[in-house]
């Protein structure tokens, strides 16, 4: 017998399941278009150079990788935003900026980390390349929360911080690589006490500590942002990446997504990676970020193009397991009408017609009596009944 | 300097060629649902072994491959229909019959044979599983020429031909593998002096002899039909198949696509996996078939289910071309508005309506003069500018 099972951290995708991933592929392309957003395709595989040179860390530890026949690394993608990084960077140089680009991309990698253990996974995300205006910023998160709320997604919320307001509180401290970690880890997990602990042990400046064991209280809505300018008015640079997050706030205020997006100035996630704003996407019964994303100005020079540049990923199968959650809709995939296929021409001609108007119609293909036919169309859950004769038959 | 260029036979799809491929899969999606056909996502790489099995020899030398951490031997799906049997086989064995399966799914092959040298390529196609009355070829064979006029493809033609009656006709003469296949080369390449050089040297009965050399010839609308029933009046199983051949006819007639049909009683295409009628799709300015199918009633018992099948496989980037060489639409993907984002609210609401709408709308996202906002959103190819003090400007 050949073999029939499927590999750890893959799956078949079929019937409902499917077309509610099709669906919400469908309904996120829609928007992403009514933004001006345009859709990139990057291959599949390509150079493991290339998309292992600027990955962070673990995903480079994750990616899939193979010899080509003439012996060159080949690998799976694992993160989109390179490959268009490298895309934007050698083909869509003499097109005018900013440049907007969407995808839905599946991506691999041995391990997805603290997640569902799925090793094939798609990510729709959007990149807005170009711009580094606060603007820039806002236009990026507004389209975030609409298009998780364009999907039907009723009960989530952005957290959503500046990774540029703790350096520049880290920045004049002239701490180690280490030290600075130590005091990113504790952040990170809203330990008070442990961050007290490093702090202490590091002999900081009262005020710098002050600054720092703060951060983690300024969370909730745009009140913090006034609380955090008393904290911090002594640091320009923070008080600028502050200012910079005000006009974010009021623009997402104007744009009417700030009742989804809670401030967080504590979030350190991604710091080596992202230069200004930085959020995820939380909801009910989800255990983990089901979209992340935040500005990363430094990556493109990496690829020989110094571009301002912000975007996120949303995570396909997270969303729908949360819609699931949620009571979403449900999908029939049952015919509407089953028609029974001779030669007779003009049902064929109807059918075509609906079919047309948008009509899910099964033709029955086999011989068969008028009641077998009844039988078999109630089992497909049809309404109505087609038959070659021209006679129709209503299903209760 | 990172790694920029692509691997020989992959591709970046972005701006008009990646929307134009979006717009085609969707149209393939819902036209394949309107015949009551439902998707499946197979994953993209799964056991060697699953896949390698059933496969071709030649699609076999083809694939991709790669150890999985834990040694086992993995591979890059190379064409759909063998996860699909193994789904069919291992997971939908209690939904009712006949299934209608779709999928829209790259597929990755070192060499694509006698084409354009792409190693990732997108297959779109369906499977109808659990029937095998000539309705059910009928309804496979129109689907495929109803999709092809559903994306616009103006000209093109179905070749329609039938491999149980080749093989009717060769099953008496108890030729070894190798006599045969000199036969069905022959035929493949319809030399009628090489075929006749062949079956001189086989010694065969003269009405066999005539038989074989009559099916070259057989090829055009349904009249040929006739010819063959006077021609192989003496061998019973391929008059069946002729006469099943002939209902499969009537009934495309009555659908209303046998004017997109030749028949072509010569064709020999993939013998060893077809069992019944086998079809290839061609049009002007592609050299090689944009989609092909046929019946294979013995591939899914090998994965432990013996069903009678029928599908077809449409290449979604030759159609592409073949749409571009025929002078496809060209699609826009310019803003219709530009926007100017500031932190007034109405405008906001106006631009998140007429969004809902279906509106592509680009914010503008830098502070600006109103001259500089209309030579930008000349420059973006917009209709006209939504200023943020509620004024509109038309552009001409």
């Amino acid at each position: 017998m050949i073999e029939r099972q499927l590999p750890h951290g893959v799956a078949d995708l079929y019937f409902e399941e499917a077309a509610r991933k099709a669906q919400l592929e469908a309904r996120l392309q829609e928007t992403f278009g009514q933004w001006s957003y345009s859709q990139v395709i990057p291959p599949t595989f390509e150079y493991y150079e290339a998309l292992a040179a600027e990955a962070s860390p673990q995903v480079r530890e994750e990616i899939y990788r193979f010899p080509d026949r003439d012996g060159r690394m080949l690998a799976l993608r694992a993160d989109p935003t390179i490959p268009i990084a490298r895309l934007v960077s050698t083909k869509l140089y003499d097109r005018p900026l900013p440049l907007r680009l969407f995808y839905i991309a599946n991506v691999f990698r041995h391990e997805e980390p603290k997640a569902s253990l799925r090793r094939e996974f798609t990510q729709a995300g959007i990149e807005l390349i170009g711009e580094g205006t606060a603007q820039a910023d806002a236009e990026v998160i507004a389209l975030a929360v609409t298009a998780l709320r364009e999907v039907g997604l009723g009960d989530f919320r952005l957290r959503l911080g500046a990774t540029d307001i703790l350096r520049a509180l880290l920045e004049p401290l002239a701490l180690s690589e280490l030290q600075s970690e130590h005091v990113k880890s504790a952040l990170e997990r809203k330990n008070e006490a442990a961050l007290n602990d490093v702090l202490r042990r590091l002999s900081l400046p009262r005020e710098a500590s002050r600054a720092l064991l703060t951060l983690p209280l300024l969370a909730g809505d745009a009140a913090i942002l006034e609380r955090a300018a008393k904290e911090f008015a002594e640091n320009d640079t923070a008080c600028a990446a502050l200012e910079r997050l005000r006009e974010v706030w009021r623009l997402l205020d104007a744009l009417g997504v700030s009742d989804a997006v809670s401030l967080d100035l504590g979030m350190v996630r991604g710091m080596a990676y992202y230069t200004g704003i930085v959020f995820e996407g939380f909801t009910r019964g989800i255990g983990f970020a089901i979209m992340s994303g935040g500005r990363y100005d430094n990556l493109l020079a990496h690829f020989g193009r110094n571009l301002p540049a912000c975007g996120f990923a949303i995570g396909v199968e997270r969303v729908l397991t949360a819609l699931q959650l949620q009571g979403d809709n449900v999908i029939s995939l049952s015919p509407e009408i089953v028609a029974e296929l001779d030669s007779a021409r003009t049902l064929a001609q109807r059918v075509k017609v609906a079919r047309g108007e948008g009509k899910r119609i099964e033709w029955s293909l086999r011989r068969c009596t008028r009641d077998e036919l009844i039988l078999f169309a109630r089992q497909r859950g049809a309404r109505e009944i087609w038959f070659a004769d021209g006679s129709v038959h209503e299903l209760a």
